[in-house]
């Protein structure tokens, strides 16, 4: 069992994860979590608070000698501005937001007492979480990357290119996108949002490559990988849809054209020339890449302002406007890695059991062993 | 906590279900449920196995005197075909379904140790669920409805339907469609698929309303109720994608034609005249509908069927042919609706407690006067 | 992850169970079961109700051709007597029991609402499960068992006798003591309890041999097993207490005269000469027997019964009396071990993983190494 | 749901704990937990360690102008003693310790990888989250005590004394403990085996009061509220048994000696004139003081050191020696009483839901007005 609860508001003292049920044994080169963090900052489309904002990581427990030891790990990330206690009340919620559903639910006037918690700021926490995920994963060989695939109305085409390229062209482009034309267009989308002060949103796509078969199960409706997958992603700010490999696309296709022929040879075993199905059949990895698409609505904090009410007046009023991006489905890709890569080592402790690296390894060899000779 | 489990296989004794965690004091027509069940047997494409199918529920637990009393709720449906134990060896695996992946994952070569649990004889048991968990709803004045958007190449046109009317239009179309006009090309649609053997998917939208504003919590991940409806949706046998409100299509416009204004009056309290968050900011319910889309692929049974991989020689073979249907997205809307609801019970009875029908009814009304005196 | 709940009313159709979560290729004797069953109706002191009850398993799904596969076990157990729609209602609420408290909670006037499902009745359900269990663990060499070590004033004295004795003898004692002598004073102490219309309550051993070290965990509070040991004990019906090798006594004495030495032998490796930690130190088995001791209270259900108060009239009244027994404890120790069983079960399966019988062995056996090899 | 996770090392940076699931509005005065982390360092038979540390908490979120937004709330508390990464390894596992156990289990030589965790030390972290649950208690009225009842041989007699009583005694008492003659008798015994280099352990008892009936449930296993409160006490370190209200004396007597009767009159409602029972009955408190003991086995790490065994060697040795207390049960009632509110709490928050206090108050005002009229 892998589990974690994060807390924090963005503007108290730092926002905080627990990690809890990693294998002892595992390396942790503390600047893979930061070079993460990173990556969640940067993106075209950002604000100004990121660029003043440098993330780094505190270990505050679970580590001994940078090495896990089976204790659930603790990280924090300090934020810039801890003025949460001076910061003026927000009575004029902004649509999109969770201020007014929030102040409504926990019987405050001020939805600052919301907004603060509600933040994607929270997501640094996320990331932080995620890396040590990915660094597990790491060490079994599974890779976990995205790269974004729209914004607004640039659509990017990336048929035909392999993952290893999709990794290295959207780490060039500052949209994270691994369509260098399509780059180009997104930023001059985002520029002109900005500039009549709107936002955007937009998809990503998270590509889980060297997960074994058999992660997940059928058996159970909340054993699905699939089902566990979609609540990760879905459960970030700003998230409005979630995908497996065709998604949506598949509803209008017959299914001689979705579903992917088996094949076998000898080297590779179990095989299959398309990936329609996104890795994943029956609520299992297959032993195909994982293929996910996460949609983004727009950022709902607009410099150009939306209708809302006073929540003391009941009077009409230009909706509260705190510092915002103008698009963050960059950054968004990375906490969709992060969240992603959290269920997969998740699936992977529940499947190789194991409570230090070495036997993790162990078990994973055998079962490979295994369906190898199937 | 409300939390079921559901067991049994396609060709075993029944299929089963607990739902624990209900109040006491809830009727339960019993009618109400085989009704549901109906409704998830019917529909445009289901093969001959449903029309001899003819599903009822045995409460074999919770109930007193037809009500709640506090216990776990078991319910079963039947099987007509209980030859499991006799049925042949499965081999051959089909593309699209859990077979390969359960079959290795669990170490079988016999695929049918898979495939009768994976098979969305299921979600009866589900259906069985919700149904006590729409009863329950109803208690509150919350509605859970759905109706088929798009078969195959086929999208219907609600726009500017209200609920009432898709409810109304959906149960009188064979492909519980709300436009009588593409309900027609949809049965046509299918009619064709299943001339050249193949199958369908499509997309159905799932219409909650009634709910409070204040359902979920944006304070955790694992409380936003939009990622606990995009787990149960997925969940869901074949469903391959999820969105909310205006989903995917937000990625593609601008924020200010998004986010939903926020209004108020005396008699309604807040409220948006548009509602492209799907009822849903913050992960919580904000008081407007809850809609919730899901993407179908087609059935991965193909009567025309798809290449594969015997199991046992590894040479290449046609994939198994179990009976199936041709089209199943009437049946899954169905299905949604009933993993929805049990969803949106479970956060009602985390937001307002209560151990009978009387106590959650009193700390509602308190909850709904707090609100409108806001 | 195992997992279960039980549904069914003493006087309902059945008692039921899901287990969910057993590794696939299990061979599952039903025999098996229904002897555990016979196990908790047997024993000195049940009433009645007992000797015409003959609980004989259901395996509603779960199992094909005697095997799991992978998929949640249902079972049922018929209940001889199904009239509880007809049953008169239950006013004056028994001491002890969870009549009054369940009345008030679930608001209702009639205690048989609560009464039904609080009956320990309720245990069959578990029993089933824990057969289960104990099937898995026999797999891998871990066997579970009890006997009662106290009736009333009558103490058995078993120093000295090994894991397979106490079994031997335990299983011969009509009242499960492995001490014959303390045996027939037992059913004296239960016969004269009878006679005056009381009731007796007592204490069970159960005692885990064959688990290897390292299950449960010290890193977080609810992952130590004997905290999960003991929430399943405490569980049980009329368990008012649960202990852990010395338990209270240790409350007494020094630490030099508790703490288990530790040795270390090539063809045992690491192993104690004292046992007073009950096999778990840390919250981990260390590869000692795990030992547990629950206090059962005498039965609450009196032929002379106790004071209480009528719900409606709030008169003074004798309590009702439904049918009971003298004793049960000799029947709590099988459903200790039931729930015991589960736990451990549960710990293998984390530490182990697997979704085959062919893999979690395989996971062991290369645990098992490692130690040896330490 | 009210949930909490800790993490830290003993001489790692702090000890942490994230609190999820308290409602919003609930002011909490930091001095409160500090209080409480201050009632747990003291008491007779600390070793040195604790007079040089003064432990403070640090409210790292979840608070804004020192109430509770709804927010998870993280505390923190700085080890005097950071040292982990510098301190020698320890391969000589210390009896009654996690040691030998986690370092099998972890696959690690070097069993500090293991007690850093393990240690008592971990507790620091469940207070700071239990202070904040008795804080929320309080406000309905509930308050959470504890008064140790055993250290050694010496029993305190405190038979007829109220819990007000108790509550006074015990916190004059440098043992905790509230019949002043016992107090002294037991600092003498703990005297004693300081001097011998030997340790001690003993009973707590803790008494909740305030809680209303209906508390838990009866209808599954893993809600009875005694079962969540024995986890909660056995997950404490060094505990070995756990009771409710008789508890094992239960055992000996018949059932006319051991269930409480029940009277009822206008001003209480339904009441006891006993309290054997503890104040649980069928998984549901029944009105009464809640009543718990709990047994600590002595101190693990002695001055004079068992015998043991290199793990690196396999030779005999000295079991290590860490810094450590002769004592500890006066410090581990603060932390049952800790642990026992937060799943108090728990319940709370669960039968009662709410957001915020007001609606939290509301709910349970209800609720005591339909039993009140019952």
């Amino acid at each position: 069992m892998l589990r974690y609860l994060t807390s924090g508001e963005s503007h108290g003292k730092c926002m905080l994860t627990i990690l809890d049920g990693l294998p002892a044994g595992l390396f942790v080169d503390k600047r893979l979590i930061d070079a993460e963090l990173s990556r969640r900052m940067f993106g075209y489309g950002r604000g100004k608070r990121m660029s003043i904002e440098s993330d780094r990581v505190n270990v505050l427990s679970g580590l001994r000698k940078n090495r896990t030891i089976g204790s659930p790990v603790a990280l924090s990330i300090e934020n810039a501005d801890q003025s949460i206690d001076r910061l003026p009340a927000v009575v004029d919620p902004r649509p999109g937001h969770a201020d007014l559903a929030g102040a409504l639910k926990y019987n405050t006037k001020d939805a600052r007492d919301i907004l603060e918690r509600a933040s994607a700021r929270e997501t640094v926490a996320r990331v932080a979480s995620g890396a040590l995920a990915k660094i597990l994963l790491k060490e079994f060989g599974i890779n976990v990357t995205s790269h974004v695939v729209r914004i607004g109305r640039i659509e990017a085409k990336t048929r035909g290119l392999g993952v290893r390229q999709i990794e290295t062209m959207a780490s060039r482009s500052p949209a994270r996108c691994a369509d260098p034309v399509a780059s180009r267009l997104m930023q001059r989308e985002i520029d002109e949002a900005s500039a009549s002060g709107d936002s955007l949103g937009g998809i990503f796509e998270i590509v889980i490559s060297g997960a074994p078969a058999g992660l997940g199960s059928h058996a159970q409706w909340d054993r699905k990988i699939d089902a566990r997958l979609a609540m990760a992603l879905v459960s970030i700010q700003a998230i409005k849809g979630v995908s497996f490999g065709m998604g949506f696309a598949a509803a209008s296709v017959r299914g001689s054209m979705v579903h992917d022929e088996i094949n076998f040879n000898r080297s590779k075993g179990f095989f299959r020339n398309t990936n329609n199905a996104g890795g994943i059949e029956g609520g299992m990895t297959n032993g195909e890449d994982v293929i996910i698409q996460a949609a983004m609505k727009p950022i709902a904090t607009l410099k150009k302002p939306l209708g809302s009410v006073n929540m003391k007046t009941k009077k009409n009023a230009a909706a509260s406007v705190e510092r915002s991006d103008t698009c963050a489905v960059p950054a968004a890709g990375v906490v969709g890695e992060s969240v992603a890569a959290i269920e997969v080592a998740g699936a992977m402790i529940e499947k190789f059991g194991g409570d230090s690296i070495i036997e993790m390894k162990r078990n994973l060899d055998g079962y490979l062993k295994q369906i190898r000779k199937f």
